[in-house]
């Protein structure tokens, strides 16, 4: 079967590890694409273009908004940050499974666009944790904890526009989970019609002899 | 979490190896029940109660069907066969997996009394091997082997309504790929609801403190 890879959509609270399942994926399996971010915002010390980000100017970027050329973009503060169609739609059409780490707003808008994005949401063993996660760097002020509460409590409250929930208790049972997940997804009927349509049609053709 | 079986059903075209694919789910993995069908055909020697079959009389089988015991259920020749409904219901209360190793039209009935239910389908890697396998045996007449092909095509033409297709390539990657498809839909957000509902309320019980 050629293969057409999964856009798969990563979301889950802040401190539940997405980050580091990402990076798992990306080393341990080689069927993986990680989506590049486009930004406005200058390159850091040793970023290179195409790696971390694509690096566009505000013009270059709002030409690219004007054009439809993101899946989904946001503005933080002064700068933009867009996820480009054009780069996914390549990866997935070398069929590599390409791994979106996105919040719930920019993962709905996904959603609409590539309707077979397969959308997981990962989660701490319970709230308790995820609330000695949040809360238990020691370094961050009441405010700012509480704001990071209030965030993931929104988060929470969006679950249910996601496909699958992943339980982040040990890390290497989480990412064989999460590749579990997206290799169970490639075996959708709905993923194999041009499969299904050739069995088909060879298995008529056996009969009619 | 405490987790509630799925009631898994497997089919398949004869000669695709689904009998042996249950027979190692059941022995490789703990997790797993067999449907075990009701009949009114004579028990053969050795058949236990409850193990190949629950075995009624005609009266009781036609008792059954009025009362709705049965998932589905089929008249081969003299005898009934069916899925009873209780002893599924059971298992899956136990939180064991059911597997009704079916084909395809009660593989529809039981979706539509069980909507949640897993709907599997077992290929052989193309559609030259299962001529092969279904014409290969050289014990059959031409007849026999054209009403098999007639029936498998039949099968292909109603694939579209399960959900996954599981090629068994090899044995043991395919029994692998069939237990992580279960596993993976139990990590489903439709299936994990009232666990989503309790973090939800934990963590907006954070948030107000």
């Amino acid at each position: 079967m050629n293969r057409k890879g999964i856009l798969v959509v990563l979301s889950g609270f802040s401190g539940a590890g997405k980050g580091t399942i990402v990076k798992r994926l990306l080393s341990d399996y080689k069927q993986y694409a990680l989506s590049v971010s486009a930004t406005t915002r200058a390159p850091r010390p040793g970023e290179e273009e195409g790696k971390a980000y694509f690096f566009k100017t505000k013009q270059e970027f709002e030409k690219m908004i004007a054009e439809g050329a993101f899946i989904e973009y946001a503005r933080y503060v002064d700068n933009y940050y867009g996820t480009p169609k054009e780069y996914v739609r390549q990866q997935l059409d070398a069929g590599r499974d390409v791994i979106l780490e996105i919040e719930i707003q920019g993962a709905r808008k996904v959603k609409e666009q590539f309707p077979d994005t397969l959308m997981l949401f990962v989660v701490t063993p319970d709230a308790a944790t995820l609330k000695e996660r949040l809360t238990g760097r020691g370094t961050e002020s009441p405010d700012v904890i509480r704001d990071r509460l209030r965030r993931a409590s929104e988060e929470a409250e969006g679950i249910e526009a996601y496909d699958y929930l992943v339980v982040n208790d040990d890390l290497d049972t989480c990412v064989a989970k999460v590749h579990a997940l997206i290799e169970s997804e490639h075996c959708r009927i709905s993923r194999n019609t041009d499969y299904i349509k050739e069995m088909q049609k060879e298995m008529k053709s056996f009969c009619s002899r």
